[in-house]
């Protein structure tokens, strides 16, 4: 079976043989971009509209909120002061909007690499993209493994929500980058990269921690639930010159960012560093 | 499209519109029992072979460990003394074979309505059934409504491993059953029950709780990444009479059940009881 909508069904299976399916409603937005095919189409479900590109599941109106409060809050609350943030693809705006939420932030700068994702969901995803024009966000429509080459202590975070370690999305797991990435970070800054699906994707986990901890003298791990990712449980690296996990917790933004969250709380904040023994084994 | 094998690939879609796809292979087993349609087949995939019944998923060979481990050692360890344990359906056995790692346990008993289970697991998912020939189980193919109702002081702990409260499970969703059920447990008795997705199933998971409440002084929730279950992401309900969850911790029998384990630890144990907000709200 391939990926992709047939027969009324949306179908994602791992090379492992497993993956997900969701009942397609009208298919609102199909191009091939320069860089890959952008498609927004209805569910019968309640997942609401769903962005994919090459026909990998990106988000959905009806869980977006698992992936985009993980990769933002999660680092955003361990910083003291957070005032400039990059994301790193992100062109659905997702991060963005949760980022914006942290009153201490004066910029962020959206590097992603395919316009037309941005135009897609500024269209059709409005409540996942509606920061993206907020005074605060600049975007670039460029490559970031370019942008960032000349970036020196730049940025308080670096959120690399990116697509996975094939197609455009390639060159974003490589030493090179990293190491750029690091050089752009200020004095207590952290980086934050979306690292795949543990039980899924143990091999490319693997491959990508072993690079992050060749640059990184910090490089811990948490997880948390994404229902439309392959077996539904899913990673992100932190990464930093000098900040530990769990050191610090901006308690003085706390309330207004708990009030707007889903899922985002204290206690699960700290529970995310606690990992399956399969996964410690991988990293 | 429906539930089971069509075209190569099982499926299993939530009312909600959305679930899993399985690349599917031979099927080894597949009769109707007196109470369900039982089914193991082969896949194509990481999972290995699949028990299914009416066409819902109950454990594959490549991720029951997600499961079993979770809902047996979660109580097992907060118990300082479980010498007498009673699980209800769980017929696959791999509930019975985490509860034996304990060296403190004198008796299982395995209550499971559908002798068909049983047999098809032992037959067809010997790494999962390994252990009901134990002499220290003792297997009673019976309804466990029936079973609990005259039993008082007898257990240390009860899992309740059933299918979805619905078909043959139903019975053990309702207030009569928990009220036995507590009748049962001795003092510092953990009851453990499987309690549906918190994001697939969020209607289910609401009422069972409110059952619950009813009839426990405590009944605390955690939950756990199951990845072949409808949103990767499945909940427990803990209750008790007299033990708060994260009270006890038994160390003395930490080393042995760590090393047999590939997701459970301290840790990730401690972690299971932060809930995202929208489950909180939920319970």
């Amino acid at each position: 079976m391939k990926n992709g909508i047939e027969n009324g069904y949306y179908h994602e299976i791992t090379p492992g043989g497993f993956g997900i399916a969701i009942k397609a409603g009208k298919i609102l937005f199909s191009k091939q971009s320069d860089f890959q095919k952008v498609e927004v189409f209805e569910t019968e479900s309640d997942l609401g509209r769903v962005l994919t590109l090459d026909d990998l599941m990106m988000t959905t109106e009806g869980d977006e909120y698992h992936y985009h409060e993980m990769i933002a809050h999660i680092p955003m609350m361990q910083h003291k002061n957070p005032e400039t943030v990059l994301v790193i693809g992100g062109g659905d705006g997702g991060t963005v909007r949760e980022v914006l939420k942290h009153k201490t932030v004066k910029k962020v700068v959206l590097c992603e690499i395919d316009g037309m994702v941005i135009d897609a969901c500024k269209e059709f995803l409005p409540t996942i993209a509606c920061e993206l024009d907020n005074p605060k966000v600049e975007i670039l429509v460029q490559d970031a493994i370019e942008y960032i080459k000349d970036k020196k202590d730049e940025f308080d975070i670096v959120l690399i929500d990116s697509t996975d370690p094939m197609g455009p999305g390639e060159g974003l797991f490589t030493d090179e980058f990293y190491t750029n990435v690091k050089n752009s970070l200020k004095k207590g800054g952290i980086m934050v990269a979306q690292s795949e699906s543990p039980f899924a994707q143990s091999q490319s986990v693997e491959k990508m921690y072993k690079q992050l901890k060749k640059v990184f003298p910090i490089c811990s791990t948490y997880t948390s639930n994404i229902p439309t990712y392959p077996g539904g449980y899913w990673a992100w690296a932190f990464c930093s010159v000098d900040v530990e996990p769990l050191t610090y917790f901006a308690q003085d933004r706390y309330e207004d960012i708990l009030k707007t969250c889903k899922i985002y709380n204290k206690d699960y904040h700290n529970a995310r560093f606690a990992l399956p023994n399969y996964l410690k084994k991988l990293l």
